[in-house]
């Protein structure tokens, strides 16, 4: 049976069998050593019969081997054992070099992306690489148990249907036997309609937007997490169900993987359990006065206020998460709700994160009479088909709800310092890449 | 703060507010009775006060009303208690009549599937048919926290790509800007790359296949589980471990939810932690021994053959989970590994539950030059672009591996007992069907 890296200690003095990757040989004083790895760390084996090392000649990292050896303390070894009299099998002969040098640290220099991305199956191989996406996995389960705690249903709604979700050009669109389909940019209208049903639902799934620039934020295929939850009080409950949620797992990642944010360069952790609220106005004013550049004018927040307002809430503050209230009311989509105190803002925060937007969070118009009247408005027409289910949940009685479309590449991203979201993504997708 | 049902026993003799969606009115004695419902369950309201009772005519299932009112013990009330002396606010009045009677069971007879799926957004609503995905949520929920258990690492992998994953007429096509991508059929080459970093991998997430013809069985969008492992020591390992996730995954949902299961009309379950495992063969001989209806000419297990194995090992072995394996080397893909000892079999397995299959379980060829040769035999080209990173995998090194597709909708059908896959679904694709 095999045994692990990390169970040989307990199999000191016995023989084992291990099977796993080659990494490094090296002649030390006419003894060889070499370096296997599994998933659960680096092994070092000492080889000094000569058909044994003569088994390894040309072999090359990668090379899969089976090994029976006896175990040994040795303070010096990774995981303080060593194994000896090895007995070699080659089960998967590697001879040539890699296309690129799996044992160094990976290059992510922005000018080197691409060729990061190229050679991802291969350089997701380097261990340091790797712990991106072990994180990445674990943020995943610590949302996800976090939101079923909460008692939300898990849903999983079609990604082809049958005309836009919310609009907009940004829209691939397939032949599907016959009839236009198009590629779910969110989950929207199917997460409201079903809190009509469960009251409190999510979903993980991809997310599709035919984004036609390249920028550091955006994919044409990302990961989202939607939320979404009915019988909420007030708007403001829609931003304490995600403070909460992001509170719990980011103190749960750096609790539980803390070392492992460490090595990858991952930012101390500066959070409070309920994040600071500014308006967008406010944060206009704030930066305009910080920075002398004038914002006032803006509508929406510009990408140097996210970052500055984030910094600022972290010094200021100590807490590099928070929400952005209050946006204009031309920002506004038609099934959003109007702010009715101010008259010209929408119950809509974004939440951001080390400088990053990770989570849209409004209040919906539930009110059937009024959601129409706001469609009209739009430009859009309550009578297309694509509506008719939608509006049929409202007419039949929609409690008062609101959500999140959370990005899990970028809160990947954020939470290990990354430089951009693609690489927070094993295969990114953008407008020049759809390979591998 | 609002109460929910289950909790209202913890404020007998107090004032509570409700916010609850109005299922039922009735007349009693001149007393009027209402049933309201909340995600916990179904709570009777007394209500005397003429001008409370005023404020619910005409207003129909569906509307959501927030109640303040005292509680009191009720034996014959769902709960064991009733509110009483309520001041009801409607917020949001509900006057018409839905399409459906939200309130009776729902119809699921063949002959009304298109009916069901066409009204799912109200259909759902109904407490009955809301247990369904309960447990879908359920049994993904205990699917993924067994395989991180297992130290399966989840990945997420992109559906926009580059060409045809597996091959095959069955693909939907898109312009993806200005280049021709098609939808991930499945994750089968990203996960088999994916073991040589992290040796265990899983994803979940739709899987697109353009099924032209309408079965009980298919869809043309469907939620997979994917799984792949690398060091195996043979083939059984791999279905040892769908066997193992089945096993725990089953037992658990009917130990937490077995009462659910029970309203739904699930079978009583039968499985054992070893699944019986047949070849191909063993199941025409025996199903043309006890059928008279001679198989053994056939190449696949024919639909009533997957039946008939299922109820045969339920009933003579005590597991209506069962394998069946050495399917015949025509229908071999390229991937997969042939049996040495037969030499006209292959390594492959599928998982066949209460009659129908849920999950391919075959070991992958990882020999580069074999793969090579098995891709030329099939008539592939193993010089397309779509090939180069996944052969790049393997000449630098794959450990013996392998893994299943596993189907979540088919899982979900079979676990209740129903009789389409798209009963488990909430919004099925399918020739027809691209809404809602």
């Amino acid at each position: 049976m095999r045994v692990l890296h990390r169970d040989l200690k307990n199999h000191v003095d016995k023989e084992v069998t291990v099977k796993k990757k080659k990494k490094k040989k090296r002649l030390l004083g006419g003894i060889t050593f070499i370096n296997i790895r599994d998933r659960s760390g680096l092994t070092q084996c000492v080889v000094k019969d000569e058909a044994e090392v003569e088994k390894l000649r040309g072999m090359q990292i990668g090379t899969v081997l089976t090994i029976k050896a006896k175990v040994k303390s040795e303070s010096r070894a990774p995981g303080e054992v060593e194994l000896y009299e090895p007995e070699i099998t080659v089960e998967v002969p590697v001879t040539e070099q890699p296309a690129i040098e799996i044992d160094k640290p990976i290059d992510h220099k922005p000018e080197n992306q691409d060729t990061l991305f190229e050679n991802r199956p291969l350089n997701v191989r380097n261990p340091e690489e790797q712990k991106i996406f072990r994180i990445r996995s674990e943020l995943n389960r610590f949302l996800r148990e976090y939101l079923h705690a909460q008692e939300f249903i898990e849903i999983q709604t079609p990604k082809l249907i049958g005309g836009a979700s919310e609009g907009g050009a940004e829209i691939f669109t397939l032949d599907y036997f016959g009839k236009e389909a198009t590629l779910a940019q969110s989950p929207q209208l199917y997460k409201q309609m079903m809190v009509g049903a469960f009251e409190r639902v999510f979903e993980v799934g991809p997310a599709f937007r035919a984004e036609p620039s390249m920028t550091t934020r955006h994919l044409s295929e990302a990961s989202m997490l939607d939320v979404e939850a009915g019988f909420i009080d007030s708007h403001d409950e829609v931003l304490q169900i995600a403070e909460q949620m992001v509170h719990n797992v980011l103190t749960r990642v750096y609790d539980e993987h803390g070392d492992m944010l460490k090595e990858l360069g991952a930012p101390e952790l500066v959070i409070k359990e309920s994040f600071p609220r500014f308006t967008v106005a406010k944060v206009h004013e704030l930066y305009t006065e910080a920075t002398g550049e004038d914002t006032t004018k803006e509508k929406d927040l510009t990408p140097a206020e996210e970052r500055w307002i984030c910094d600022y809430s972290r010094d200021e503050l100590g807490s590099e998460a928070v929400f952005v209230t209050e946006f204009p009311i031309e920002a506004m989509k038609f099934y959003h709700m109007a702010n009715p105190e101010t008259g010209n803002t929408v119950l809509w925060g974004d939440l951001l994160f080390r400088g990053l937007e990770i989570a849209t969070c409004p209040q919906r118009e539930h009110r059937y009479d009024i959601l129409i009247k706001q469609m009209k408005d739009a430009g859009i027409d309550p009578g297309h088909s694509i509506f008719k289910y939608f509006l049929e949940a409202f007419k039949n009685g929609l409690p008062p709800h609101g959500g999140f479309g959370f990005g899990i590449d970028r809160f990947v991203q954020k939470t290990i310092g990354l430089a951009s979201v693609k690489e927070a993504t094993l295969f990114p997708r953008d407008i020049n890449r759809l390979a591998p």
